[in-house]
């Protein structure tokens, strides 16, 4: 199990109340809670700048299911890039779109790589791509 | 099929020998294919930022397998918020991490409210919302 | 002076570690310091969401000043707008660039209208807001 | 004079329509104009990722006006940094905060350090960096 430590935080009342109170909107159920998750954050945020760091990728791509071959495109891109497919997702939105949630593991710079080659294939309508610098130990 | 204009543009020449250089690195074809992004990504990030359209949101959420109950909680606010869950896949990351990707129909206000209720679930250490507003018809 | 409260924060020994050298790359002398930072930003990009929230904005518009007239316009936009400028600030760039920050209060909705505004005035190249909650009370 | 070039771009009626409408509410006058602000920021966003660009950052910070003395630190910071401080604009917002906005000239890479730097000061309750590259040649 983790090692768990108290640390004490001093802050203006004021401003307690008023992160309680948003806290407890977003649903927090206790302050450590919240502010365990504020330095995860900054801590994830950080990690993802450096291109080398190791995350993971979900890429969002909307695209015409007549016009492209999406699958195809990111077969062949994880040969090139030595990139690790963990899931792909495929959702019928419409009569002629597709979403396709790509789930990858890579370093940044890989990710950002491919999620700007899928999202420029013809045929793609919108593409994102959210990077996330998971571990942290 | 859907009906085609063309339009004229008139810019720099030095704009867009730099434009050329940059689409060409991305991945593009042609500048039409790589404007027209442009373009969708303008309305699509236009809409987003108004709560009531319909939006597509993929929710990613880093936790510990041991301590929560995601899924469950899921379920739960579905019916409370009148969402609509397409798809849910989920990863293990490793021994203690497992990172559930959700994907979800529903209004951008609605979508931002199960992201920050997810996120904030006891055992979830890391959370993403991805909004995309993909109907542009 | 702000009374002063001072909270208990129970985290894993392997996190805070991580972030006390996250902090002090930063420039944080001490912890209290950091997490008040990170509770701050919290607070203040909830607000800045609400189109109503009081706030500052920070207008960065860089444009060719032989093609346009942006004072005379920001001057016309006030007017239509109600917006109180704090002050301007004129930067010649290079021979044909200039760039200008205008500081500006009003409700979150208004600033954005005018920094959409003023971007897409004839002769400016680039536009930037900057919007900031700054009244925590 | 720069030389102007003119491209075709063609795209869905139904998407053209839209976008029309929306660069209209902008308040653009004509589409080129509109197309060629998206290209320009799309250049300058890809420009903004590379650490060596050279850039103008704008540093808006709030702080409280007695316990801190930003503008001693600034100046000692640019002998360090080699950073060029184009101009500083104070405000005084309310009896105990005050806005400094300081406009430089820099690296990417120096510009998020100083911004880093600045924004954790003591005293200095918010603080945001905003970069832009604004060299088009």
């Amino acid at each position: 199990m983790a090692k768990i430590e108290r640390v004490g935080i001093s802050l203006e009342t004021a401003l307690l109340e008023q992160y309680d109170k948003l806290i407890a909107k977003q649903g927090y159920e206790n302050r450590s809670e919240a502010v365990r998750d504020l330095i995860r954050q900054s801590l994830a945020s950080e990690k993802v700048k450096k291109p080398d760091t190791k995350a993971i990728g979900g890429i969002f791509i909307v695209y015409d299911h007549h016009a492209t071959d999406v699958s195809h495109k990111l077969l062949e891109m994880q040969h090139h890039h030595f990139l690790q497919t963990i899931s792909s997702t495929h959702v019928h939105l419409d009569h002629h779109n597709c979403l396709e949630v790509i789930i990858l593991k890579g370093k940044v710079s890989e990710l950002e790589h491919i999620g700007e080659h899928l999202t420029s294939l013809k045929g793609v309508k919108l593409g994102k791509v959210n990077i996330m610098a998971t571990e942290v130990e």
